[in-house]
């Protein structure tokens, strides 16, 4: 089974060759799919789940008492279980056939089924302006609040790893390949990527 | 003019990657040959001009006095006298034609040449491995001499990039691509490597 995680800053344009990569190569893509499962599952808003696993962390690292441990809050353990949820189903997709996961910590979660892990990032001004261009109509933000929103998004992404792993997100030492799309054509680079990953993958 | 520049860390493999990239895309492949070329230049001995280069730096820092800055002695002063030949050098390698070049900051150097950078690591139990195929016979380090050779070199090249400039040496935000060479055939990467190197140049 071939499997690609993407983990990716925000604004970086990561989504995208996720997604570019999963046609060019014909593999099964995974992303928000995996939210509006877990909501159908526990029967919760998408938003709510979304949120409960990008945010619930933050509220809920464990406290030692001695020799025992437990999590501060009832939405602490409602995020654990959503995650526990989250963890099954990634498994269960991995499983099935060749795939590109983004996001949610696949590369941990999936680590002892072998996948190639890539990171995405970008110089702020690129992630800047790929924000804007996406950003819907009716949200205007200023520079500074943007890149306040970029910076929260990313250090909740990396908080969320921290519950997972010793691995810090983003450290190049956790991905076999980091890719930097600043100035980068996204269209262009997915296929250079697509390329990377089927050589990856045969030369295993 | 495709300029590929290699910078790693030591033991990862990156300068036989260099070189394979090399031989794959028909490119001029510049390590060694720039100090050789240096030697000659300044009538000194090879060691010398390596040593230099990589350790002169750890005691030219500039001190500021007032408004002027001056160099701590004579030796940083060398250092520099040899790292402005290195510059020249490398940029006139550069525009020669389509070429790779392994260390010596040429990623930093020729910055304004546009070209491929790419970092190449691994964890620290393959770059023991790999250092042990490689070592001399006459080489018989303890595991943890070794490491501490390991991290004495890649903190030198760190130095040496903290002179020329801000990007700090290894953060994955100075180069386009990182590779994580650890556990992987580097015969195999290589040409995985090679393959995304053109793709980028088609790309531009």
């Amino acid at each position: 089974m071939n499997i690609i995680t993407i983990s990716r800053e925000f604004g970086s344009g990561g989504r995208e060759v996720g997604k570019r990569i999963a046609d060019i190569l014909g593999y099964a893509y995974y992303d928000r799919e995996i939210i509006t499962a877990i909501a159908e599952k526990h029967d919760f808003n998408e938003n709510y789940v979304e949120s409960m696993l990008e945010n619930g962390f933050s509220f809920c690292m464990p406290i030692t008492y001695g020799r025992t441990f437990s999590y501060s809050d009832v939405g602490g353990q409602q995020a654990i279980q959503l995650l526990s949820t989250q963890c099954r189903m990634l498994r269960e997709i991995a499983s099935k056939g060749n795939c590109v996961i983004v996001g949610r910590s696949a590369n941990i979660i999936l680590e002892d089924m072998n996948p190639l892990n890539i990171f995405v990032h970008a110089d702020i001004e690129s992630k800047l302006r790929r924000c804007r261009e996406r950003a819907p109509e009716n949200e205007n933000l200023k520079d500074s609040e943007l890149r306040r929103k970029i910076k929260q998004i990313d250090s909740n992404r990396a908080k969320h790893q921290r519950f997972l792993s010793e691995k810090k997100w983003g450290d190049k030492e956790g991905y076999h390949l980091c890719v930097n799309t600043s100035g980068a054509d996204i269209k262009a680079i997915s296929s250079i990527i697509a390329e990377y990953a089927k050589g990856y993958f045969e030369s295993k």
